[in-house]
């Protein structure tokens, strides 16, 4: 018998466990199961009332495990889960792209006001009642947010949340800040401001921040351990050189303590070196002995030790990470699942009850997809979908369903003219030898630039007339191009990166030869991007396309930690602007040993006007996009201790602390870049050298076949229950079997590998244990998270239940 | 029966397998185990013939067996193996400390020659028929060596060698362009000295070196790979950068598209950043784009990938080296197996056996250890070791045996007041409350140094009378030492290395506080190291304890990985010596952007003379100890434009070739360093995880007990068959146990744990796959090795074998 003829209708069914938004209190709580099951039972009176209200618990039910679904997902904490229907509606408020934008725009506008606050930039400067008031306003908003939160969570479980309380504090201190500069009208120092990332990192979408900082906050003890073992060493070092170097006058930098400390913090970063041993070595030239004995310890000796340190916590965190995500996930999906299994068919989810849930989790998804992913979770084919099955959920629910197509190419359809015509130009661009042509054609290119570049003499880079052979090589790509589409079909061409790659960079040449050609000089720059065509040529070798997709995996990641470093740029240029704004400027620092790198003279020797710039003016704290470029300047750190010492020079030498401990945030940070680049690469090494055998690495696919009869059946379900409108796309799934005369189509789900996936293998063996461990820690998980589940039953607002859903 | 009451005599066995050396042709190879078995037998005629050329053949045996066990331990491929009794002359005049001392030392000497020739350092000058005399002696003497070393590999072998190919090629041009020198009485350019470190490479004792390089040279495709990618970009912002940047003729960084090429290259060591950007970013504040981009693409991204790259390789590389490395020495074990078993007992190897061996292969080890070493191989107290247990041969040779003490502490033979005295240090010095304390007071004193030198105006360092916080502190240090070597006893005290460390540091102070009594000046540096005492602190936590063990287990590596540093630092001065000597001074690059670092005025303003000092020419190649400098401060990277940009001022622009190669050199041997040290740290980590539960990592330790009867008959075997005087240390125990009274006397064999038996561990399940592999592989891997077995036996030369051995 095949399950799908089996009426798909049982909404007379009752779930095993009931939605804890449910207000009619369950009476009938021991024998509800006999009652349901005969619907006609005269003990229940009313046969419509009672299956209506059967329907509405099946809502609710749905609303529940989509809900506990996406916690899982979002590793949301089961403890703020919306506990009654009030808490529902503020929950569903709150789990909103709106209400994210809402959180995220507010966010930057706070952000972004520092652009016109006080020590502001030029041309966005704006009056004080003006910044004041847009201030105020977002934060208003802040507090709007937090109110429906705190609605949603609880007050105990909002006192609970350590982010949400943080956030909370510092809104009250923004907001007494904000008032008091409108009612003073002049800003005072707000070093507070720098709080304000806060608000960006709670928002929903920086997720992957808060799981850097956190990253950052767990791999802190060890290093910080290894950091004063490197201080330690420092101040040795720096008794030493006090001792030994002091009395030569001539040496600047070790004559005090703190100088002597001072420049070997500095040396540590080397960018002092060889400048700060050249006096003593001058002296002695065995005292080169003390700063190489040095460098050795601290800079290559300790400093490895600490990305070691670091490095291997961080690979520890992750496979903890993956860890505990993946038990979440799972304890999740246990919960969904008791929500969705009826009484009646306790050993499974009928596709009924998969649909109702995929109507609150996945609202925008079609029938048609809804069905597959049923059916693709239903591994042994039979009406259900057992626990065990559903545990995959979150990996078949991210599957992109598309029919299998029957045709080979685009042009099969077409007349056999055309057909072969187009044939031709498949089998060309499919070819090697097109392909090696085309390497030769963008190596020449690369050649030509590279020798016509170098022989251009400067002033006259742009000729009035295009040159010929950037119209020789343009026309080879755009024939390329042309002969790639036709061949392969515009969809196919442009579903590789590569090709995508490929046609932006020779539609980027021909706007640059348009530029060229109609003289529009700000577009220029367009015709420099030429030589990234090169790139193309890195297809050839196997190592790079590994090097440039693992590039592309990291990419997201990458950009987090990125913004991650933005986030501390962002606290520290606040910092910065309120101590130092306009304490540089040329001429400033004669008093200090960098007086030359600020130096501006406009002097005349012989006849000719020379003017000497040190330009290092340029790099201060005036305004927040400068302290920017500043800040980013002292995370290279190259010649940092200039712009240190040029500001020390002019305010007191408390402000080395500012730049020595943002040394050590960048150091922190940026030794978490190079560890997370290190796991990120060893770790996908590893696994393509365990799956050396299996196939090419090109996402996950699955295939499932629908019959007509299969899909009718699901029709009629959906024509009993819901709208017209939804069995369309059901529909034109069977029109299109007519066509093609075919009983069956075959479906094909895809989606990209995540590194999830990557880790599912890897730990392979592991995970069963942990699966095995944690079912026996929580037999019943449920009650474990819930200990006081009979309570949440009756604590929802009953009149108010109704209303909201 | 206990296996040691077996008469221990069987000199008239043979061997089952005969050495290559033996001369006297088997004539009777098929029924040669009766005749022997049968020692009376008529049909060879007289018996003590017979015995006497058996005794010969075992010792051929023995000896033979100990080379194989030679090879295994040291690497050496058996291909090299001596096969005949010539080559086994050369191979022992070859393999022996003096040889090994000798090839040091020539190849050190050649090494100094550098010291003195041409661009000489000025104190060590010598003349030109000195330095090129001595440099024949030298290049006479490894003639020799490598005479003495084709002798015993043979010619053929010789030849396919290929480091001695190399050498024998260096050798002579060396020879050449010595005599060269000596005819024309002037050095010409001998830019191939700098081809001179392949004599030290060459040495036995460098070996980790030549390890150290095989492991670069085979992480260079991937590095290489990367690198490309690397200057790929470079390329492309370069050729960017002169299109955006060179219309700004002040700046003097892109205006030609090869100075826009260097001076990304020397940003990608940040070392001209930001100076490199202020140009174009006063102009225009917006470019400072183009730089984020290129250092965030360049410096974060692609560099850490190359760190990547390397030491995803190295990992992969150490494990690979680790099977070879074991696999080898099992088969070395094979091999000297098969030659110590005889035909009687075919089962394995008696004790009179491995006696004979273990007289070749460590001819210093005492009686007593050779038994112990031979009960440890024998795990199931047979009287024989079979091939399974004589597979821990190098596990177990390097055990070092001690009797195990019967009394507790040193003072338990004293009467019983002094015994309570002692007992009572004892008890204090290992008391918790004790120990911190100590740990009090060392704080203390640190802040006191710290303090004190805070407080002190320059000048007046080394007051004449001696401070009495010194002596206070000394004091304290003074009787914590003395308490620890009474109450622990002087051997104990100094077996632990932070005990050891406690001790030389309080000498040091010692030291320093007489040459500040009896002011003696060039010693002060000494009370300079006070500070060191600090160090102490770190013992406090289980991290540093760990890190710091770490350090010195890796230590000998690093030494290695330094000394290779040292070897491309050798060859780079060379170079740098030919073309760059003398080519900076002070005010000599007034044509290059980087004058100023070079100026060097004396002038007056107002009426005080300034001296302005740029002193970068003091970075130069004028002799090979400035070179180093210089080529430790190109190794750092800060700044070493500055240096380049100098000597291609006044040199040609080719010149800077030289400095980014040799920038690209240390980059490869850095990033090894760098990937080593993680590579040693994660797998410390890892291995520390794995064996959480198990005992403090102590070394290795093995207990065997010997009782008197066993003694007894192993006196017994030594008296028959050697000098009396070997039984010495044997009658010693007996008499030992025969003073307390013991039928038995415990054993117990230290060593420290190596890398090896590290990796042993982690890798435990696959070694087991690798025997078996192996195994399958070469059934009789003797026969694979010497495909030509029969011809051997042969080949000896009869009459010179019986002199040499």
């Amino acid at each position: 018998m095949q399950w799908w003829k089996q009426p798909a209708i049982h909404s007379s069914e009752s779930p095993v466990e009931r939605s804890s938004y449910l207000t009619e209190p369950d009476t009938n709580d021991g024998g509800s199961y006999d009652i349901v099951n005969d619907v006609s039972s005269p003990a229940t009176g009313d046969y419509h009332s009672q299956q209506r209200s059967a329907r509405h618990n099946w809502e609710m039910n749905y609303q529940e495990a989509a809900i506990y679904l996406q916690e899982g997902e979002n590793n949301d904490k089961f403890f703020t889960h919306p506990k009654n229907a009030k808490a529902l509606a503020a929950y569903l408020f709150v789990h909103n792209h709106l209400f994210y934008l809402m959180e995220l725009i507010t966010a930057l506008l706070l952000l972004l006001l520092s652009l016109c606050e006080a020590p502001a930039v030029p041309i966005l400067r704006l009056g004080i009642y003006i910044h004041a008031t847009l201030e105020l306003f977002a934060l208003v908003v802040v507090v709007f947010e937090l109110s429906m939160k705190m609605r949603w969570m609880g007050f105990y479980t909002y006192i609970r949340h350590k982010r949400t309380m943080v956030k909370t504090c510092v809104l009250l201190v923004q907001f007494v800040e904000a008032i008091v500069v409108l009612v003073r009208q002049t800003s005072h120092v707000r070093i507070t401001r720098a709080l304000r990332c806060i608000f960006l990192v709670d928002c929903r979408y920086c997720g992957a921040v808060r799981r850097n900082l956190r990253q950052i906050f767990q791999s802190l003890p060890p290093f910080i351990d290894i950091l004063l073992l490197l201080l330690f060493f420092m101040v040795i070092f720096a008794i030493l050189g006090f001792y030994l170097f002091s009395s030569n006058h001539s040496d600047p930098y070790f004559n005090t303590l703190e100088n002597s400390l001072v420049n070997l913090f500095v040396l540590l970063t080397t960018s002092n070196f060889p400048d700060v041993m050249m006096p003593s070595y001058s002296r002695n030239p065995w005292s080169c002995v003390f700063f190489i004995v040095y460098l050795s310890i601290e800079l290559y000796f300790i400093m490895n030790l600490l990305l070691a340190v670091v490095f291997d916590t961080f690979s520890d965190i992750e496979k903890r990470k993956f860890k505990s995500l993946l038990l979440h996930k799972r304890t999740a999906i246990q919960h969904a699942y008791r929500l969705l299994v009826s009484k009646q068919r306790p050993s499974g989810i009928s596709f009924k009850q998969f649909e109702g849930l995929m109507r609150f989790y996945k609202p925008r998804m079609c029938a048609r997809e809804r069905y597959l992913t049923f059916k693709a979770l239903n591994q042994n084919n039979t009406a259900l979908v057992s626990l065990k099955d559903f545990y995959n959920f979150y990996e078949v629910v991210g599957l992109k369903w598309k029919a299998k197509r029957n045709r080979e190419h685009w042009f099969d359809d077409l007349p056999r003219t055309a057909f072969l015509i187009f044939k031709g130009i498949n089998i060309l661009v499919k070819s090697r030898a097109f392909q090696y042509a085309m390497y030769t054609v963008v190596a020449v290119n690369g050649i030509w630039i590279l020798i016509q570049t170098f022989m251009l003499q400067d002033g006259n880079f742009f000729p009035r007339d295009v040159p010929w052979s950037y119209i020789v090589f343009l026309t080879i790509y755009g024939v390329e191009l042309l002969l790639k589409t036709t061949g392969l079909g515009p969809i196919e061409y442009l579903s590789s990166g590569w090709n995508l790659f490929d046609f932006s960079v020779t539609l980027f040449a021909f706007l640059g030869l348009l530029a060229l050609a109609f003289n529009m000089e700000p577009f220029y720059f367009i015709v420099v991007l030429r030589p990234l065509q090169l790139l193309r040529l890195f297809k050839l070798k196997k190592r790079y396309r590994n090097v440039l997709d693992t590039m592309f995996e990291l990419f997201p990641r990458m950009a987090s930690l990125g913004l991650t470093l933005l986030i501390f740029y962002y606290s520290f240029a606040i910092v910065g602007m309120e101590f130092f704004s306009g304490v540089v400027y040329p001429n400033c620092c004669n008093t200090s040993t960098v007086a030359d790198a600020y130096r501006w003279v406009n002097h005349t020797v012989g006849n000719k006007t020379v003017v000497e710039e040190g330009y290092y003016y340029l790099n201060n704290f005036d305004n927040i996009l400068n302290s920017f470029v500043t800040l980013f300047e002292l995370t290279v750190v190259n010649d940092w201790y200039i712009i240190m010492e040029g500001v020390t020079s002019q305010t007191s030498h408390w402000s080395r602390l500012y730049f020595m401990i943002f040394y050590i945030v960048t150091m922190v940070v940026m030794t978490i870049i190079v560890a997370f680049i290190l796991e990120a690469f060893v770790f996908r090494m590893n696994y393509t050298r365990k799956n050396q055998g299996s196939e090419e690495d090109n996402g996950i696919v699955l295939e499932k076949e629908i019959s007509k009869e299969e899909m009718a059946s699901v029709i009629e379900l959906y024509r009993r229950n819901y709208a017209a409108s939804e069995t369309a796309p059901l529909q034109k799934v069977i029109a299109q079997m007519d066509k093609y005369e075919q009983t069956s189509m075959l479906f094909l789900g895809r989606r990209s590998r995540t590194k999830s996936d990557l880790s599912m293998k890897m730990y392979e063996e592991e995970i069963q244990e942990w699966y095995e461990e944690h079912s026996r820690k929580e037999e019943y998980p449920w009650q474990d998270v819930f200990p006081s589940g009979s309570h949440m039953l009756s604590s929802g607002l009953r009149q108010r239940s109704q209303t909201v859903i």
